[in-house]
């Protein structure tokens, strides 16, 4: 099966180490640059903050290279992940994820206020609004909270137009215990584009979500000092719209197939790969190294979904054909491929089709765990 | 969505650690106990031995175990794997991975030297011959090589009729730079079966094939000390067929989604769970606080799927009702259910399709992370 979506030769990257154990990851370290200042570029042409999400690469030595390159701060998923970044030395963390128990903060808010960080938090609904309201109480801090606005993507946060937004927007402002720091809403249904007009559309709709409450929200005498958006597909695929502030793109330091699929890149931009090795063949597949383990088995973000589990070259020279993983154990791939082709024992080159989710495997970015810098410093902070 | 396969009564468990943040995973001790012991009495009702592979635990305190309880050693997936097991005490570690490049295991032959360790590995061709034979003869060391038969699956071994199975068997026997462990399989394909009697098809087919291949091999004047096969539903499901010497299954030690879809096991002998809790609900889903980067995006092994990724009780009572996950995100579960069920706050207990890929994206059992006997100690080691 080879993968028609995928020019081979321009997933081309000089020979790896031919030292090092697979299967391990490789970053494309021009690739990577070009990424993160094509992003901040648009932020800055749009004059829009740019605070990308560190889910992706989990990494203090890529987030601050994002900073150095202009970046106002950091988004992340959980308290924990948050906390690396803080005490890694990022000034400014916003968590982008529900808070329904105080306690799940307590930690971050002790590490934030030793180093004077700058924290900022969401709620969604009158559970979130206590939460957070106990913990800075508790922490005798005012916590900046946004309120989460769900355009969409049906997961978390208030619908634009519900009577409860203006409600709970008055708790945030109620200048006592919390401060109100905008709106944020994360456009994912995005991934499920079938193309980038598609994609504008969910961008435009965002913005005009966003914009329509944050009048109801003023006409009510509330301050929205911040309307904050962000989904790599809405960034990349359209104009950032007025009205908004802040984007959070995340998965644009790496990309991945699905970013290809969405049109959002070329061959060329993925910085992301997978190093592995054929170790055996038969009438049919040659197996690979490298498993749901290793690369994990997302086929695409939010549930989306990409035929086959990444895409395959080899590794050693300029590749001329691509493949695709069919299946996978937790640590072989099967790539369907004609005798005589991948050889036992070829290295080959993966481009996993959710970077995220292959990072979120490895513990280290290479090629030597022993250097901290390339450490994916938060790994396995799901809590 | 209701779970329809699941008996929620009989996932009931004790309550989790309240003050614990969520996602966390949880083994249940009993029930980890009693699936140990209860491979092991089979093994010892059939008179052969029992060699657990440990790509289900990752733990060296439960490998300890299974050893105490008789267990001739364990089975690894990947170099670094075995030496993390080797390092850690095991005397006897078969590596049933196939080796194409001999430096892959420099390291744990020297690790296993220096502990005095017993290793055995597989060769499935004439690369894989020739690697071993090479890291032997550096090494000073003749290396204990199985013959690796595919009896089904269609990954890595030579098919039992196969002339070259012979030849191979023979290279392997040369009584110079190695020698010749037998024949190990692996019937993965019965994790695709559709009941019990399909696996009972599948593990008397694979000791079939086996004690086929061995009678032409012993013709041939080749001895065959040790037939090994193993995977949970054969080994669980089935009778341990005659000519059988070794069993080598991981997932029973936890069990999941999947071994009770093939009736090989029943709720109340689930060992690993996934507590979490509710952040978020909105008009269809209970939004959950564990995602693909917690649970892993498989629904099943070897690409084998179940409907959804994974069973959902109430974790702080007795469960009445279960659900499943339809959908995730990197760090949200989707659970539909019904208004008023699930409210925000609650804890669930999530019981993983695929508990062998969820282990793997945690770096501890807990409770406590700085318990190091509750540490996975051979996570993310896929090289």
């Amino acid at each position: 099966m080879s993968d028609a979506n995928v020019d081979p030769r321009k997933l081309g990257r000089p020979p790896p180490p031919p030292e090092r154990q697979t299967p391990f990851l490789e970053l494309d370290a021009d690739r990577l640059e070009r990424n993160l200042l094509a992003m901040q570029r648009r932020a800055d042409g749009a004059r829009v903050c740019l605070r990308p999400h560190i889910k992706t690469h989990k990494s203090l030595r890529i987030a601050r290279r994002q900073i150095a390159l202009g970046a106002s701060g950091v988004t992340a998923s959980k308290p924990s992940e948050a906390q690396v970044f803080v005490e890694g030395g990022i000034a400014s963390v916003t968590l982008a994820y529900p808070v329904v128990r105080s306690a799940a903060i307590d930690y971050l808010l002790e590490v934030g206020r030793a180093r004077g960080a700058d924290l900022n938090f969401i709620a969604a609904d009158w559970a979130g609004v206590a939460a957070l309201a106990e913990a800075g109480l508790r922490h005798g801090l005012r916590l900046s909270v946004f309120l989460k606005v769900d355009v969409g993507l049906g997961r978390v946060g208030v619908k634009p137009d519900a009577e409860d937004a203006v409600h709970l927007a008055a708790a945030l402002s109620d200048g006592r215990d919390l401060s109100m720091a905008g709106l944020l809403a994360h456009a994912g249904h995005a991934y499920g584009a079938s193309d980038i007009s598609a994609i504008r559309e969910i961008a435009t709709k965002e913005a005009a979500d966003l914009t329509r409450l944050k009048a109801r929200l003023e006409a009510a005498g509330i301050a929205v000092p911040c309307v904050s958006v962000g989904s790599t597909p809405t960034c990349l695929g359209a104009p950032i719209p007025p009205g908004v502030d802040e984007i959070r793109p995340g998965n644009y330091a790496f990309l991945d197939r699905t970013a290809m699929r969405l049109g959002l890149c070329e061959p060329d931009d993925l910085t992301l790969s997978v190093v592995a090795t054929v170790v055996a063949r038969n009438s049919r597949y040659a197996i690979i190294d490298a498993g749901s383990k290793a690369l994990s088995s997302d086929q695409g973000p939010h549930g989306t979904s990409l035929s086959g589990f990444g895409a395959v070259v080899i590794a050693e020279r300029a590749p001329e054909a691509a493949w695709q993983i069919e299946k996978m154990s937790e640590e072989h791939g099967f790539v369907p491929c004609a005798l005589g082709e991948l050889p036992v024992g070829s290295r080959l080159r993966i481009f996993p089709n959710h970077s995220c989710a292959t990072v979120a495997c490895f513990d280290s970015y290479g090629p030597e765990d022993a250097d901290p810098s390339s450490r994916i410093d938060a790994r396995g902070c799901f809590a």
